[in-house]
């Protein structure tokens, strides 16, 4: 249980599998995000249809609401929102200290109030692995502190609790059918990150998590953490980048050694009427759609691009008909796995290196953020 | 085409086949409602994995947004909204008529303002005619004029109006592909009905409604006007009883003879997270479901109860998760065609008569009604 093999690589890019209690994971892979036990709008079928593997979900949240004793009573995570595949929680710590109004952190914990009716409660490392073996997911997340990548002080202090708190889960941890994986830390600082992923690679962890991307830092900045990172990383455990991606973050990802990605873009794209695409980001709000007859990406094989119409999309939104944001959430999904799944056959086919510029260009125009917000900090449309 | 062959029948009670360019359809049945060229958070593909057979849209909105000449453009509704079955499209008058501080009825026709921009326009029966052939759906409606039941002086005038409009719509009708249903009206009143059932069927309609009913008369007054009408129409024809029906509703309209129906009400009970089931009505954001592992209804084979527990669903309707919407409108649907489907079987195998009392029984429950808008009238949640 939870061996990474290496089926093929090319430079650094790999492709491999992650055995699991409930299958194995084919990597490099795209995870959607299902915050509350569920991926917004997208029924577990549709999910299953459109080729999702593994799915992520937040602790914070589920132990606010319904509660992770709720959710142990139910048969776990698996069972209650009928995944019958790998899932992933994250730790909560993101999200806590993403409630920068209201959390207090200390060596031992982080005490903070809910969003939803302001009642205090504390996450420590142990805590964080018990709510996680009661979620029961396949692959479970160290309790780590995410800093402002330009404040290196302070990325130092929260790197090094970082690195307290990692061995304080592994000595928390209980169940045998939960893979915990590390958090490497330590902002954009290049000394900091070498000793980070120093660190956390030193550690028992059976994969290797890349924490504080994507949290503000430029793109140039993010390509040369993982340069710095993934080669102190062992070949044998799988890597996995959180919060990110967008098409371009996807590909330059595989490119530097990532085998897993999680972002909740797509879905939050689909509810802001945008969807991926060849042709670059496209809103289809947009009246130049009203008559267009052709699908949202010719290419496409997902349920939506082969039913329905971008003028049909396009009057779902103006009649503000929710089926809109389903079958977008739909083809957002749809078109990061595939890609990813794309760069997988071309790294066992040996083609990936040639490829890697062809697909750069092909998504340059998705590659544009809403927000830095990709990791699903609290809000109401989270 | 638009053939009306009886297999069986027992008592007023038949089971048929009415035969339309987008195939057969059995009679009796339930037809969920698509009022903006989507059955509102269920996609095509769930709706025919449901075992809907006849969906109805509605010209009103459809006129207004995205333009019937838009529909058109794009090939039809059928192919607009990707439904290769048959479809009905309903005159727009009943919606007309509801926007009751806007509207100006002469005999000639009705000038509205839109509830969408306020702007004016005006729907004649020959209008009304040129949109449905637009839309193109399989079974389009004469323009009609509805009464308040118990003004009696109006329901004579309106019935009267509604009998010059019905010649009218014969005469415009251009497409042969597609069959003009004529409506009786005559609210409550047994000689109005009774001379409007007669004259409606002197008319060459392939199928006849009756409309006027499910509009706040008691379901005393609904009965009795069902026994006067139906065995006054023609047994070679279908008859669609318009915006009915609960559980309750339909059991008891097949017993009278009725064939076609449809209802705003599953779907929008799903979205207030009410559901049908042998139990009776559930409100599944109650606090008792929290814990409980059970489906929707045990007996239930649609995807929701054969997937989810009520817990589950709780969940997502507590943590306001759209998925709800989606889940609870699939079982509601299902829980409506599938049992005029078994009411179906009963006719042909001639058990009808001796489980009505039974079905009754079971979905008695079920049969208050949440408003007597069960039509669709518009509101910012219809």
């Amino acid at each position: 249980m939870f061996d990474y093999k290496i089926l093929a690589s090319q430079g650094r890019a790999r492709a491999g599998f992650f055995s699991t209690p409930h299958g194995d994971l084919e990597t490099p892979l795209f995870a959607p995000v299902g915050t509350q036990a569920t991926v917004k709008m997208v029924t577990s079928a549709q999910l299953d249809e459109l080729g999702a593997s593994l799915v992520l979900s937040n602790t914070y949240h589920l132990y606010l609401r319904p509660g992770d004793e709720l959710v142990a009573e139910q048969g776990g995570l698996h069972e209650f929102m009928r995944w019958p595949h790998p899932m992933l929680t994250d730790s909560g710590g993101f999200q806590v200290f993403s409630l920068a109004q209201t959390r207090r952190i200390d060596d031992e914990g982080v005490t903070f109030k809910s969003h939803i009716d302001g009642s205090t409660h504390r996450f420590t490392p142990e805590k964080s692995i018990q709510i996680q073996e009661n979620l029961g997911a396949d692959i479970i997340m160290a309790f780590d502190e995410c800093s402002d990548p330009n404040d290196h002080a302070y990325s130092k202090i929260a790197m090094e609790r970082t690195h307290r708190w990692a061995e304080r889960c592994l000595a928390a941890k209980q169940r045998g059918d939960q893979a915990l994986f590390g958090i490497v830390q330590g902002g954009v600082n290049p000394e900091l990150r070498a000793a980070s992923a120093q660190f956390i690679a030193s550690l028992p962890f059976p994969g290797i998590a890349i924490g504080g991307l994507s949290v503000g830092e430029t793109k140039d900045e993010m390509h040369s953490t993982l340069d710095l990172v993934t080669p102190l990383l062992p070949e044998n455990r799988p890597r996995y980048l959180m919060g990110v991606g967008t098409p371009e973050d996807l590909i330059n990802g595989i490119a530097r050694g990532i085998d897993i990605f999680d972002c909740v873009l797509p879905t939050r794209l689909a509810r802001h009427n945008a969807v991926f695409s060849s042709e670059g980001r496209l809103n289809l709000m947009n009246a130049i759609f009203a008559h267009d007859k052709r699908p949202i990406d010719a290419a496409c094989t997902c349920y939506t691009c082969q039913t329905f119409t971008r003028a049909y999309l396009r009057h779902l939104i103006v009649a503000r008909e929710l089926l809109a944001g389903t079958l977008l959430s739909i083809h957002n999904l749809h078109a990061l796995i595939q890609l990813v799944r794309e760069m997988r056959g071309s790294i066992v086919d040996n083609t990936f290196e040639k490829k890697v510029p062809f697909w750069l260009a092909q998504w340059q125009g998705n590659a544009e953020r809403i927000s830095p917000n990709t990791h699903g900090i609290i809000t109401t449309t989270s």
